[in-house]
């Protein structure tokens, strides 16, 4: 039997380290074998802690807290299959190096192996989706165990947040009894204080990323995962070097405020139509490579014609053409910034014109586009861009709505944060992310733009909002199933085959799931009345459902007549 | 480029593998990298598929049609995340020992660890939680790999199938393009004959069980998930001996029609409260331990007073009492009746008439409980027990529902098939679960008995109810949250540490979740009412929920009174 007392100071001591390396936020599921740490989570004056029952909705709830806080994030369930439901957000934090710290609970050790219940194997028991995993200690109260305690509170914590950032797997074997001696005092004292240096080049390799690049014809390649701030240095940095720039929609340049002409924010429109005369010298890609397929396909066929530079503090390779030249292992931000400084020397402007009149004649061509003047998924998604507020923070789902902004967004005056999980790209737990955005700043405007599997997929994440009063409006694009494969080669399979499996007709009356969690709901019948319901979100942030029925069909065709048109007016510029 | 033509062959002579092992249904979740095994299987007259968008609920979905089916079940998804979603029930799988054979699809090796979109490490997902983990060869049209291919398929299968069965990965590397050629034949004609041995003892070393048993003051106890068929040897067994028989609800001991007196169904609440005069000389335990905590601490008081034998076919060593004297790594329904046939003396008559005796004054106070005859969750799940039709099929949920049927239900003359998730026991996936069990038998009558935080947790599955008609009665026991804890040690809590970490109401009106799902629904008033609800579905199977609107508080009370009483009346008869 565990004495009560030392089983408390340990935990409490653990959690302290925690605190110590900047935790302020857990998500707890209920459950016996956690008992003791939910307690003294819940009791901690230092730590906002939130509680869902669905342990996939929490895990990814916990995910949006960390993104939109930049700050690491505690999950704690009990033993069992409840820790497996946190897999799916942990593989997309592992892939999208978000910071958070997984705490299970587990029999002790007499317990295993010997059919008692709700016990399994919990070691290593996310794989390689975590950076670390520690099987803690059996609590005890020497000095020794609580220094240790301490130490990995504090250590994880902080293994956590060093580059790459990612989840820290910890498994607490507990006896009972498992209440804690909640008389203890909860308040964390002692600090350890973390110097973290950042990757920084030396002033030579600094001075030859600039002879290499200055004066050149270039193109910058930003991925995702960017702040707003962020984005406006690359900007910055694009009209130094007098360089178009593409970019990911999470690489927040079209939503951050500056309309530069050198955003090229219909890339995936244009670059695969136009005549290129003249080629990119100089490539320089920022992280992952951007959404957009024919940007890829268009930096694949540049081969040998154009030296490609990879910047990447991760160091994890994630190149995937593979044609990375010179791979610069670096924080970006500053290195960003120094590179601006340095430049002396701007591209010729014949460069850059060409790329401005591509994108030009492209926003040209979908300002003329009648079907951008009524509503459908693809206008609903642009006029959702338009109408965030400053400082609104908007959630993209994966899967078709992304690509709708991708594709026919353009940058605007207004400059918001766009958030998304972009690292595996589910369409799982995407409302439950996007309300932990939502958490971190609910005095704003947040937005949702959402399918409706990805809606069905974590409808249950909507407890979530119901329970803390959480003012996230939902722009649902409903087409009634799969709309992406509309657009991929399943499309040419005849309808027995598509429509079962491909297809996915779901039938669901979002109506009811609005009055099942106490939301608000409207069904968008006008562009206009969706400008208005939007603008009114700006001032006045509510929990809320607005559905734009949409049709598959309808937004493959217009995406064809797009392209039909656009074709046409390039080759008349040419 | 891969052929596409080599692709299909090698897809299909997989496929064909699995069907000559006994593959007959496949649920399939939406995805493009699954394109071509989704199509394959789709097309297969062999194998009947269902798509689930919820991965979550589309695994567990499988558990229930493995459950129910006794056959090994295929489960197909595309990349990434969409397969950490299996995990749960992968897990609950493997405690469990049913044969999921799970395909995942993955992007080909050139593509790994390289930041290619969709994709993660998908080798050894699901970590010790799988018998086998296979990463498949990139599809070629050789005789070799055709025949590799198929071995694959057939041998994976039947390693599934094994005792002790479970769950087995299969990872599918496959490059563009995805659609297979769909003119090839999809009959599968190879098949492989497989003559599986079964473990059976010497007839010396059945002899001298025989020898140890017969005569000797005895009890038999049965561990969960055996069929009505084997609960009715087990009885048979206990009637040859003249032991009392305890076990878990999932044995179907008290649901296979044999109402015999030695069935101890109630051991739960009068096995600590009675004076043990005599005690067991030989403990017989069949598998796991059943459920009953009070049987637990009852057979770990015994200590050296009784020889412990362990009769357990996976020889896995499933003994949280770690008493076991002999283990006995056998097949269990041979050797039951192999004994049954060799035993020639019955013990007497006055160690198993205690045993009626308690057994028959815990039943009586049951009887005469007023409680019992006003609708409450535990009348309410008696009821389900004594309405349910022969050949029915309940399944319970975890937490609170199971120690209700556990406690208060006794043997009657009604046969049915009583299920459950009772490897992790967890309350996650239960109604996708049931759902499966109900698929395979949806002309019987199908129940599900479950709590509001489960039925939450898994509302998702409900869409396979409503896309393929099954008939399933939901009869939810709803206190608002998770009455089980106030049967433990956190009731001692503070209310504003209790509510919000273990209470956790959730508010929801589930006639909007019927609603959203087109089930029908009614809400329970009477005791009465119930039971003509109960009987319209034993004729006329329907998707439907009615709720038993519970109170946490009242289940306690009830269990207390209940408690007091019986040590009363239990006293008098000593």
């Amino acid at each position: 039997m565990t004495n009560q007392s030392d089983m408390t100071n340990y935990l409490q001591t653990f959690v302290e380290g925690m605190i110590s390396s900047g935790v302020e936020q857990a998500v707890i599921s209920p459950g016996s074998r956690s008992t003791p740490l939910a307690l003294l989570l819940h009791r901690q004056e230092q730590i906002k802690t939130f509680i869902e029952v669905d342990e996939r909705s929490a895990a990814f709830f916990a995910l949006g807290l960390s993104k939109a806080s930049s700050k690491p994030v505690v999950l704690l369930c009990t033993s069992g299959t409840a820790a497996a439901n946190y897999y799916p957000a942990i593989c997309e934090a592992y892939a999208s190096h978000m910071p958070l710290i997984v705490l299970t609970t587990d029999r002790p050790h007499e317990l295993r192996q010997v059919g008692a219940p709700q016990a399994m194997d919990q070691f290593h028991l996310f794989q390689g989706h975590v950076k670390e995993f520690i099987e803690m200690a059996i609590p005890e109260g020497t000095k020794t165990m609580l220094d240790y305690a301490y130490w990995q509170g504090m250590r994880a914590t902080d293994t956590a947040c060093q580059v790459p950032k990612g989840p820290i797997h910890l498994n607490f074997p507990l006896r009972e009894p498992l209440l804690p001696n909640l008389d203890r005092s909860l308040i964390a004292e002692k600090t350890t204080a973390i110097l973290a240096g950042k990757k920084q080049l030396s002033k030579e390799q600094i001075i030859n990323c600039v002879d290499a690049w200055q004066g050149k014809k270039g193109i910058l390649v930003v991925g995702g995962n960017h702040t707003s701030e962020e984005a406006e240095v690359f900007i910055k940095l694009a009209e130094t070097l007098n360089w178009p720039i593409i970019s990911d929609p999470l690489a927040n340049i079209t939503t951050c405020g500056k309309n530069s002409p050198l955003i090229m924010s219909c890339a995936d429109l244009f670059i695969q139509e136009v005549e290129m005369i003249q080629y990119p010298e100089v490539v320089v890609r920022f992280g992952m490579l951007p959404i957009s397929k024919n940007t890829m396909f268009w930096l694949q066929s540049l081969e040998d014609k154009t030296t490609m530079y990879f910047v990447d503090e991760t160091g994890e390779w994630q190149d995937q053409l593979k044609q990375t030249q010179v791979a610069i292992q670096v924080e970006e931000q500053a290195f960003v910034q120094t590179i601006i400084d340095k430049v002396e020397i701007k591209t010729v402007d014949s460069w850059s014109n060409q790329w401005i009149t591509w994108q030009e004649v492209t926003e040209q061509q979908l300002n003329e586009l009648s079907e951008m003047k009524t509503l459908n998924e693809t206008s609903a998604s642009l006029l959702v861009h338009k109408k965030m507020a400053d400082n609104g923070q908007l959630f993209v789902s994966n899967s078709n709505a992304i690509r709708f902004l991708d594709r026919f967004s353009t940058a605007e005056s207004n400059h918001y944060q766009l958030f998304g999980n972009r690292g595996i790209n589910g369409i799982d737990g995407i409302i439950s992310t996007a309300l932990g955005m939502c958490a971190i700043n609910p005095e704003r405007q947040n937005v949702l733009l959402i399918g409706d599997l990805a809606m069905y997929h974590d409808m249950n994440g909507l407890l979530l909002a119901k329970r803390y009063n959480l003012p996230l409006t939902i722009v649902l694009l409903n087409n009634n199933g799969g709309g992406i494969f509309s657009f991929l080669s399943q499309r040419q399979l005849a309808a027995e085959d598509f429509e079962p499996i491909f297809g996915t007709p779901i039938d669901l009356d979002f109506s009811l799931v609005a009055q099942l969690y106490d939301a608000n709901y409207v069904k968008a019948e006008s562009l206009e009345q969706l400008a208005v319901l939007l603008e009114t979100t700006q001032k006045q942030p509510a929990f809320q459902i607005i559905e734009v029925v949409g049709d598959r069909q309808e937004n493959v065709q217009l995406y064809e007549k797009v392209m039909m048109e656009l074709k046409e007016k390039l080759r008349e510029k040419q």
